[in-house]
């Protein structure tokens, strides 16, 4: 393989600190073109360091600034600011792949500039298809940029297809005329699993004294506090499920989630055949990044190896629909269509944040949401007057998708205590 | 997909009968072209009723003579006998795909006449692989012959691979230049799945008191006596080691074995970044035939699908030495090379029907296995006179493989009380 050269948005965030991890173990396979983080001066100038990349953004101006001053590499990186700066970055021709590993919003605009661009895009930042898929997917479509899942459900997802996507991007590279055994050909439905998250085992009854901390307490990923309490609610699956329509091209009805408790199988794909194929492995995110970062080939990962004898046994249940109602808001939000989704996003980012400060109680989370969802079928219903604000009814732009994003924010915020 | 011309061998048994209701729930899409069975002239006419084959075998002269009296189809059906018959059916210029399904050292001729021949041959007899799995597949890449696994493990290997197989054959037809996500390339290790068998849950200390209608009761999957017999002792599953050793080019020890109570999971593959993919299913013989005939698309069947809630739970263990010998017999046979295995699958074949018949004990199946190892590793010991008789050390023929065969059936008669 040619070395293929990386843009990384998020570069000093989870996805990217272990991006960098893969890409050092494989010395010679990647340079590393661009590194963008938020506002991580320290860990910024250390990865420049390393990593010596021709170009490094930070989105904070101020702390550009102050990156600028420590003058890390010795000066041979440039240090760009702002959305300028991102858009710089992923726009460079010799940008081969962009890791979307910006948290929030503000990776949008980058993602789809990196999509407009033709170039192969590893999607780790879950607003780009929650907030704009249909954008994004169509976009892609149009310019044979490639969308790789780099999360691990849709990325399970992805290598159950083997490497088939159908995002619109037209076949994997290698993939001649005839079709393969397990390519789109054939797929009947995708299910994701979901761990349940720590409350999977509370009566329903008791939900009302669940503490931040016991919220906060995932029982297989350690991960930031907003996608834990989002793993809780079950809100997280939803905004997965939103994203593997986009993905894979399929239909809501054909994209179910299933409760698997030690997070070992991370997706499966049901075949018209009565095939299943799954894909399982230890929780570590290295995996799915080097199936994103080495694709259309698998990259060797020297990492303690999954042994089921040891694990011993593997559990499935259905999803009970009053313990995680916050999923099917989502599946709601998606059959609404249009700016839906991204304004229940927002909203969710919005009652989490809150509840995150210790504003109300966790069962309130989704009381909150479900009048802002039903705020939101009342602008979507048709009116004689025209009127929903046309972003709320399809989503024509990242800016749309913003707008939307906003929509909802503001009106959780009137709905919160 | 253009119709496919299908030659069956073992039409009346089982693989041949989940093969034809396949044929049949999609038409259009095969033409029966032969039908091969032993002796079954009344299973055999029903099936030239219905399929109307241009050719139709019986093995046996005398059965076949009694066929052609009956003048199924009108006598629009030619009909040949024996081996020459066999030969026939598989080598006609028509046939795409050859399914072997005979049970015995009866199918290994004309099914490597097929795989000189150059077609698609749908593996679904162990003897091919375990006799001369060597000599298939050397065969097999010099033709371009492609050998689909229809058993169950071995397919679900194969359709883990997503239809990449590593028998010499060369890519699956659609793969283009580059390797895909889910090939060949990046494979760790194969990992076979065991039931095993109704013993599982035994002490060893029991053993001796194992009946045969113990023995008999297979707890997944409904076979013939000798299989479940084999599958009990878990010889079964050290001869689809060997076979998987052939059909996907791996050594001895990147095939592993691992215990899996409800036969769900049907296989694994272990890929070099840690990522396992497996293949799952309800079990019913017409899925993993559906893959072959369909191959390489997904015929669509319609089935009873794995609900993956509704089973709950699946375990998996390490196999036992001390209760499964059978397998690491195997497993020594396949390490010793040459004729070995076919000495050894001989044996177990004389040893196992004896058994039926009640001559002995359950136990003893495995000791005197042991002590045709014992003579088998003696006869291939190197000696100064020039030792062991050359198709023991060297599969090069049909001829040596059937010799190797009928050296572990003799061999086990003066074993057996």
């Amino acid at each position: 393989m040619a070395e293929k050269s990386l843009c990384l948005l998020g570069s000093t965030g989870s996805i990217g600190t272990n991006t960098l991890d893969v890409v050092a173990r494989h010395p010679g396979r990647f340079r590393v073109h661009a590194l963008a983080a938020h506002g991580s001066v320290e860990a910024l100038a250390e990865q420049i360091e390393r990593y010596r990349p021709r170009l490094a953004v930070l989105y904070d101006e101020e702390a550009a600034e102050r990156l600028r001053a420590r003058r890390p590499g010795n000066g041979a990186t440039a240090i760009r600011a702002g959305m300028e700066g991102l858009l710089e970055a992923v726009g460079a021709p010799e940008v081969d792949q962009v890791v979307s590993g910006m948290v929030g919003a503000i990776g949008l605009r980058p993602t789809y500039a990196a999509i407009e661009g033709g170039k192969q895009v590893a999607i780790a930042n879950k607003e780009t298809l929650v907030l704009a898929g249909e954008l994004m997917v169509s976009k892609a479509a149009e310019t044979g940029s490639r969308l790789l899942p780099m999360d691990s459900e849709h990325n399970a997802v992805f290598q159950c297809l083997a490497g088939q996507i159908g995002n619109g991007s037209g076949p994997a590279p290698g993939a001649g005329a005839a079709p393969r055994g397990n390519g789109r050909a054939g797929l009947e439905r995708i299910v994701l699993t979901a761990s349940g998250g720590p409350f999977r085992d509370w009566p329903l009854e008791r939900f009302g004294e669940i503490t931040l901390d016991q919220a906060l307490a995932h029982p297989n990923w350690k991960m930031g506090p907003k996608i834990t309490i989002d793993s809780a609610t079950m809100m997280n699956k939803g905004l997965e499920v939103i994203e593997a329509r986009w993905l894979f091209g399929l239909p809501p009805s054909r994209i179910r989630v299933l409760i698997h408790r030690q997070s070992i199988v991370h997706s499966l794909v049901e075949f018209t055949d009565g095939s299943v194929i799954a894909q399982l492995g230890l929780p570590d995110m290295r995996t799915p990044i080097a199936y994103c970062l080495g694709y259309p080939e698998r990259l060797a990962l020297d990492l303690p190896r999954l042994n089921l004898a040891e694990v011993g046994r593997l559990d499935f249940e259905d999803v009970s629909p009053d313990k995680y109602g916050c999923l099917y808001l989502a599946l709601e939000a998606l059959e609404l269509g249009g700016g839906a989704p991204a304004a229940l996003n927002g909203a969710n980012e919005a009652v989490v944040g809150a509840y995150l400060k210790g504003a109300f109680a966790f069962a309130e989370i989704h009381r909150i949401l479900s009048r802002v969802m039903g705020r939101l079928r009342g602008a979507l219903a048709p009116r004689r007057d025209g009127g929903a604000p046309s972003w709320l009814g399809a989503v024509r732009s990242v800016d749309d998708a913003i707008a939307a994003d906003r929509w909802g924010r503001d009106c959780a915020a009137t709905e919160m205590p």
